[in-house]
């Protein structure tokens, strides 16, 4: 049997994304030895219950020493550290990428730290669920999903191709952007529904405890689609907010403005805007929906089950 | 075989919620015959396609003539034109109820067109899918779902029972509270996250052609589930905003306030408040994950498939 594509992969924090990556890679035969790094002994005696690395350890230089290829899969906001604490151990010629849902953050903080002769392609894979934590992970997790890559000018495309067929070979698409777009696009695909839904969510965490009882028994009225998307990991999501800023603050000023419009229309009761406005929408999703049908997306996602969303 | 509880239900409007209505009761032998009411001809004759009624009609009052229990489930916005086209021909100790989402305004426009001796019942199933118009119907829509009776105080209690029987045979648990109260709720519960959701899914409506091709494409990250809410029927939810104004602008409001202060945490950088916010949501959301598994919702709802939500 030929030796797998990956010797040794590092990967450096274990949860729903660096453990779907290691359950899924080890179950293509695309890596050798996995060495895990977590912080927690609880995490590192787990992640090796669950089968997601031959070795844990707590230090990533440990971690990090003679891996051909690295995985930075912690959240975004210690990245300069976990940077910094294996720059000196790194092999040459040895491939480095992240899972970060930002990504000019991630060039910033991590680049610096890598000596000549390291790669480094930066990388998002657009999947996920609200669970978090290494026994969150499922090998299944990319299938169908977009991967974006985000390699600087100039980076070595062996390199890029070596991480490109890592995440085919889980069964994703791969996608390149310059790190700005990349950025831009989330923002207003993923860092605002994520926001908006904390928000609507903590507004009604705010309510007298005996609304609240009634807000979550009621919730089938459309609020419990905001409830899962609001229970991702906080850590994170701090962490993804802080690192994309100027992205966030400028599509949720374009969100401002509209709620403002339709705000104004319910005041004043100007039907015919809300009705446009709501026509429109209509479209998009079913744009959303055909790209979905052309098999873009986790097919068991559950747009097309005829009881899948809640409205009235 | 004893009589169905209902001789004759006339079913003014065959949306989604009417059509299910009509096939649920069906199925459980709970109506006997069953007159539709539809403007359009191309509705009436997929009604009777579908099995939806015994007879459809183009006129409420030829409807309505004769029924027991009349269901009106066209757009709240009708409903004045609606009840003044029945209240004529309305027998005695005929029941009314209806479907809508919002309840004060329910009453304010049905109430004052039925005759003395002709029972009201307002009611709100809080159920139903993204999908509309009465292909969308499915008879197991309202199963392990909440149906909220609101009568006036005065009501006939047997009248009452009459349609909470209904909806108890056809998989509902009924409750019962005041209209204001109904309204208060169902504001925080189901109109501002469709406003919400309408307003998010606009404002990327509203981007280049070239970047809103990337939405649909990277949709995953968490704005598909805001495009399946956004894509409910314009004229209802027009409807809803306009007749439940002051509740929905009260919890507008305070969902503006909230998000104000997360965006100027983010512009801060103030970690601690932003993650603080987000524990706060999670714990909301295992409420709701809890109430679910208590048998308050529809099983077959996704929160619980591991790839059911998309973060990241």
């Amino acid at each position: 049997m030929s030796a797998p594509p990956v010797q040794r992969m590092c990967l450096i924090g274990v949860g729903l994304i660096g453990s779907s990556l290691s359950l899924a890679a080890q179950r293509q035969r695309l890596v050798g030895e996995v060495v895990g790094c977590a912080r927690s002994e609880a995490t590192r005696s787990k992640a090796l219950e669950l089968g997601l690395a031959d070795r844990m350890v707590e230090d990533p230089a440990e971690a990090a020493d003679g891996a051909d290829l690295v995985v930075v899969a912690t959240p975004v906001g210690v990245y300069a550290e976990v940077a910094e604490r294996i720059g000196g151990v790194l092999q040459p010629d040895a491939v480095v990428t992240d899972v970060g849902s930002v990504k000019q953050a991630t060039i910033r903080d991590i680049g610096p730290h890598l000596p000549d002769g390291v790669h480094f392609v930066p990388g998002h894979p657009v999947a996920g669920t609200e669970k978090s934590g290494p026994e969150a992970g499922f090998p299944e997790l990319f299938e169908k999903r977009w991967v974006i890559l985000t390699p600087p000018p100039g980076t070595d495309e062996a390199a890029v191709e070596r991480v490109a067929g890592l995440w085919r070979g889980c069964g994703a698409y791969v996608e390149r952007m310059t790190p700005a777009h990349h950025d831009r696009v989330l923002a207003m695909t993923s860092h605002l529904p994520h926001l908006i839904a904390y928000t609507i969510v903590s507004t009604a965490a705010d309510l007298e405890p005996g609304e609240m009882a009634e807000v979550v028994k009621f919730s089938a009225g459309g609020f419990r689609d905001f409830t899962r998307i609001a229970a991702s990991d906080p850590i994170m999501w701090r962490d993804i907010f802080l690192n994309n800023r100027e992205a966030v603050l400028e599509v949720l000023q374009r969100f401002n403005e509209d709620i403002t419009a339709l705000q104004r229309a319910i005041r004043w009761g100007e039907g015919e805007f809300l009705e446009d406005r709501f026509r429109r929408t209509r479209e998009l999703r079913s744009e959303v929906v055909r790209a979905h049908q052309a098999g873009t997306f986790d097919p068991r996602e559950p747009d097309k089950a005829k009881d899948a969303g809640s409205t009235s």
